[in-house]
């Protein structure tokens, strides 16, 4: 078991959340690139550390973990940072917001980004998937985006949260996606919280270090384009 | 704001998994009956607590918690019981796999159960859906399977875990749904450690308070049948 904290990655995938929590965290950590173009991710080897095969893994002396969300609540728990921590009375509206963006806003976007996994190769049932996430997508953004104006302790200007790093890579792939084919159908300035949520991150210097960890471009989450990264591929 | 704990629930809902944690810890609440028949759960008054007007909510003095995962960690680490605790070496594990019954797992049965709110009307599409989901399902369960096997603190038989409740429910769920049609895909026994968390669940006085609260029948877990509930219904 590794001593130190190891970070599974392919740029610009969920593993980008988790390197920007170790980053705000100030903790060492090595990456280990997971080269798609070859799918390690669905290698013998990266099964024996996450059998869904999904990244990120993290390394930790506590054994190999994965879910994103689950890993950003260990660290800020281990580190009392990041988060309301256990006790407080702001923690269990985080937590509720937490757990939604894994399970509803991520996993929706998810199945946007694949759906063949979802409803497999056919384009019309692609399509017709795609046709009902985009509506729920744009329902749960205006959520979330209330959501944040009117519960303290989700954000924070000056100590960010996990929601403070979680949402704006959130946004990115939601843009990055929604903005690929004919239509584009997500503008984050309808979203006056999330927009303003995104320009703050980018002001943070866990974001200067993915950017050129992973070469996510100068304007990574109100204005992305696709990654240039200096080793591996998104996709 | 309310002083009790107060848990909006269904029958034979997600809130279920709620009650049973709130019944091993001991812990007094209330409870208030969401009348799908009515669509409560879309009424002004419930989305003000849930936006989502999901089943369930739970009011608590730090306000209203929903996304059951999320009420149960709370729940777990309000009172130090149910789950390793943080700090332990066991609880990034632990948070790994909670919050993959929650977007994976939980996730993918909920579009087994309502395949329109993913894919829209049509049956030919909801068909597709259901036929991709069911591999799907069948893939999770086989993974889970083998965690509770080779992962230590998952679940525990004298002293449960969140996952001792979770799991029983939503294998519950999936039998119910799986072998309602003409070909019934799901097999308990293929899974010897889901098969005997469940069969552990029916012996504790959580599950015998929520039958009888729920008419959820005299196996629930092992052999269910559709719950005959004193009020309400759960659908």
């Amino acid at each position: 078991m590794t001593k130190v904290l190891r970070l599974h990655y392919a740029p610009d995938n969920a593993s980008l959340i988790v390197r920007l929590a170790l980053e705000e965290l100030g903790l060492p950590y090595e990456c280990q690139l997971v080269d798609r173009r070859k799918a390690a991710q669905k290698s013998a080897a990266y099964l024996q550390l996450n059998p869904n095969g999904t990244i990120p893994v993290l390394e930790t002396p506590d054994g190999p973990l994965f879910e994103t969300a689950a890993i950003l609540l260990w660290l800020a728990d281990q580190n009392a940072a990041l988060a309301p921590q256990p006790g407080s009375a702001q923690r269990g509206v985080f937590l509720t917001w937490l757990f939604w963006c894994s399970n509803t806003l991520h996993a929706d976007l998810r199945q946007y980004f694949y759906p063949e996994k979802i409803i497999g190769p056919e384009e019309t049932h692609q399509d017709q998937l795609r046709r009902v996430l985009q509506s729920r997508l744009h329902q749960h953004l205006g959520m979330i985006d209330t959501a944040l104006v009117r519960t303290p302790g989700l954000t924070d200007e000056a100590d960010p949260t996990l929601l403070d790093l979680y949402l704006p890579c959130l946004l990115r792939w939601t843009k990055l996606y929604a903005n690929r084919g004919p239509k584009p159908w997500f503008d984050l300035t309808s979203y006056p919280a999330l927009h303003a949520l995104c320009h703050r991150a980018e002001g943070r210097a866990s974001t200067k270090a993915a950017q050129t960890a992973e070469g996510l471009g100068p304007t990574p989450f109100t204005a992305p384009t696709f990654a240039t990264p200096p080793e591996g591929s998104a996709t």
